[in-house]
C-alpha cells in the first residue's frame, strides 16, 4: 500500500469523527475484535485471521475516552510521519506523544504499555500494517543469496556479501527486487546453522536465497519472506530445530500468530513447507545418540500445539505424537555429529529434491 | 594470528604431553587461573586482564582425568578445523565430539556445559581466541558507513547498503579493510537508535561508520570494533541508554568482562569514549519529563558498578552518584521527545564536536 492510500485512510478516520461531531453524535471508532473469540483459522487459505465481530470505541463513554484521545493522537502522529517520509520506532512514537495536557496535570500517556495496544487497534481499524503507518518494530535476521535488492537507491547484490549477509531491517516495504536467480528461499531458525550453510556455500551451489530468523522471526523478516514468496513466486522452505519451539516459529512464519491475527495475510507465507528437523529424521539418519530428552515444559508445549487448528494435518499430528512417544527433541546442529558438511551435502539436498517435507 | 601459528601452538601442546609421557611423567597442561582472585584491572592500559597465577590439569589426577581427556579432544578437533579451513559453532564442536568410548559405556561428553568451559581453558592455555581456533559464537550486530570490507573475495561497500547494513558475523578475522573514508566509529546500543541515525543519514553527513550492538555486544561485534580502532586508528565513540545496563555494555566493549578477562586485549577497545546518555544531559537538554524512575534492580546494579575498579574515574563516579540522587534513568529514544531529528542534527554533533564525553 502506498503512502497516499495510508494518508487517505487516516483522513477518512478523521473525517468520520468530524462528521459524528457535526451530526451532534458522540465520536466513535469501529474496529474488529481481537480477542480469542474472534480469531479464526482459515483452513482453505491456511492462515489465522480475524472474524467479523467488531467493537466500538466512543469518546463520550467515560471508560473509553482516554483511549479514544490516545488513539487519535497516534493516528495524527502517524499521518505526520507518513507525510514527512519519516519512520519511527514504537518507543519513539510514545516519546513524541508523551506530554502534559495544557491546563491540567494529566499526561497523554504514562507508559508505552498504553500506546502499544492502540497501535494494533489502529492497524485493525484501518486495515494497514504498522510498517505502512511508518512505525518500526525491532529488527532481526540476515539474508544472503542470488538476488539484488534495491534499497533507497542502492543496488545490493546479496550474492556478493562474503560470509556476512544483509541485515534485514524492520521495514522492508521499500525493497525492490532485481536479477532474481534463486530458485527458492530457505529460511533457517538458528544463526549457527545459517553460518554453517554459508560456509558450505549452500546458497551458491543450490541456487537459493537463505534467510536466518535467529529464533522467533521479527516482523521485517516475516514480511520479506512473504514478499519473496508472493511477488517472485519463489517456493519457501523452512529448516528449524526438531522441537515444539522450532515448529511454532515455523507456524507463525506460515500461518501467523494469534496475537497478530489481523496481519497474517501480509506477514504470513501459507505456502511454505518444513524440511526438518523431524522425528522421522532420527531413524532415517541414525541420530538417536544426539537427541535430547524432552523436559516437562517441552511436553506441555507439544500438547498445546496438538490443540491448535493449524497443527491438525495428519503429518503434523504424526510428528508431534512421535515426539511424545520417543520422548526426545533434536537440534539442527546435531547433524554435525555425522560431519560438518553433512547437512549441506546430503541432508538438505536429498530431502528437498525428494520433497520429503511437512506441510 | 594466522592459522599456521595456531596449528603450531596446538602442536606444541600435543608435543609437550608426548614428552611428559616419554619422560614417564603424568601428562599435564598448565593454564592461567580464571577465578576472581586472578582478574586484574590494568589501570595504565584501561583493561581487565588475568594475573600471573596458574593452575595445572593432570591426567593422572582422578579429579582431572575426564577433563584432561576432554580438553585434548577439543584441541585435536580444533586442529582439524583449522587445518581444513572449516569453522564450527561451539554447539557443533560438542556434537562432533560426543560419542561413546569404544569398549565402555562412558560418553566423551554428556552435555555442552562440559565442553564450553574447556574451550575457555584452551584459549587461555594457548593464548589464542576461540575465533582463531575456528570456533564461532552467536552473531549479532549491524554495520553501515564509509568503508569497504573485503570478505571472502567480495568487496562490500558498506556505504551502499541502503538502510539495511551489513550483518556482522561471529568471526571477522578474515575481514580486510579498504577505502576507509570514515573519520570515526559510532557504536550504538539499540537497534532502534541505529535505525533512526541511518534514516537521518548520520553516517553520510558526519562521515563515520555506525555499528549497532543491539544490546550486549556479541564477540564478533567487539572484535570488529577493536580492529577498526587498532588497525585503522579510528576513534570510537559509544552511545547507550543512560542506565547501569547501558554503561556496563560500554564498559565491556571498552575494558572487557570478568568472565572473559583473558580476551580483553583482543576484544576490548580501551580508547573508546561514551557520548551519552548521561545524567547531565537531562538538565542540559531539559529531558526531566521523559526520564523513568529507577527500579530496585537498577539501584543495586548502580551500586555494583560503583565498586568496579574500572568505574573509579571521577567523571563516572559523578554520573553514577547523580543517577542515584536523581533516582531516574533515561533512554536514547527519549531524545525523540524533542523531535525525531534532534539526536542526529543537534545532540550528537554538538556533544562530539565539543568533546563532551565520558572516559
Amino acid at each position: 500500500m502506498d503512502d497516499q492510500r495510508v494518508i487517505s485512510k487516516l483522513n477518512n478516520l478523521g473525517n468520520k469523527i468530524l462528521e459524528d461531531i457535526r451530526l451532534g453524535e458522540g465520536p466513535r471508532i469501529r474496529m474488529p475484535q481481537r480477542g480469542i473469540g474472534n480469531i479464526i483459522f482459515n483452513e482453505r487459505e491456511n492462515i489465522l485471521e480475524l472474524g467479523e465481530k467488531t467493537s466500538t470505541r466512543s469518546f463520550l463513554n467515560v471508560a473509553h475516552s482516554r483511549k479514544f484521545m490516545q488513539t487519535i493522537l497516534i493516528a495524527s502522529k502517524c499521518k505526520e510521519f507518513v507525510s514527512r517520509g519519516k519512520t519511527a520506532s514504537i518507543r519513539e512514537l510514545y516519546y513524541q506523544l508523551k506530554h502534559t495536557i495544557p491546563g491540567t496535570k494529566e499526561n497523554t500517556f504514562e507508559d508505552q504499555s498504553e500506546s502499544d495496544p492502540l497501535i494494533v487497534d489502529l492497524e485493525t481499524a484501518l486495515g494497514v500494517l504498522r510498517e505502512e503507518l511508518h512505525l518500526k518494530a525491532d529488527d532481526k535476521g540476515t539474508l544472503i543469496g542470488k538476488i539484488t535488492i534495491e534499497d533507497s537507491g542502492d543496488f545490493i547484490d546479496c550474492s556478493k556479501l562474503g560470509r556476512s549477509g544483509l541485515s534485514i531491517p524492520s521495514i522492508v516495504e521499500h525493497y525492490k527486487f532485481h536479477d532474481v536467480q534463486a530458485e527458492y528461499v530457505l529460511v533457517i531458525e538458528t544463526g549457527a546453522m545459517f553460518d554453517r550453510l554459508v560456509e558450505e556455500k549452500y546458497h551458491i551451489k543450490n541456487n537459493c536465497i537463505m534467510v536466518a530468523t535467529k529464533g522467533q522471526a521479527a516482523r521485517g523478516c516475516r514480511r520479506l519472506v512473504h514478499r519473496l514468496h508472493h511477488e517472485l513466486k519463489l517456493p519457501v522452505i523452512m529448516f528449524t530445530d526438531g522441537d515444539p519451539w522450532g515448529y511454532y516459529i515455523y507456524s507463525v512464519m506460515k500461518a501467523g500468530s494469534m496475537a497478530l491475527a489481523h496481519e497474517s495475510k501480509r506477514l504470513g507465507t501459507p505456502g511454505m513447507k518444513l524440511v526438518g528437523m523431524t522425528m522421522t529424521d532420527i531413524d532415517t539418519y541414525g541420530l538417536e545418540k544426539v537427541t535430547e530428552k524432552l523436559k516437562d515444559v517441552d511436553k506441555r508445549r507439544i500438547n498445546e500445539l496438538l490443540q491448535y487448528p493449524w497443527f491438525q494435518k495428519k503429518e503434523w499430528k504424526k510428528e508431534l505424537n512421535l515426539m511424545i512417544k520417543k520422548g526426545v527433541r533434536i537440534e539442527q546442529q546435531a547433524l554435525a555429529s555425522k560431519s560438518l558438511e553433512f547437512v549441506a551435502e546430503e541432508y538438505l539436498p536429498e530431502k528437498i529434491s525428494k520433497g520429503i517435507m511437512l506441510p
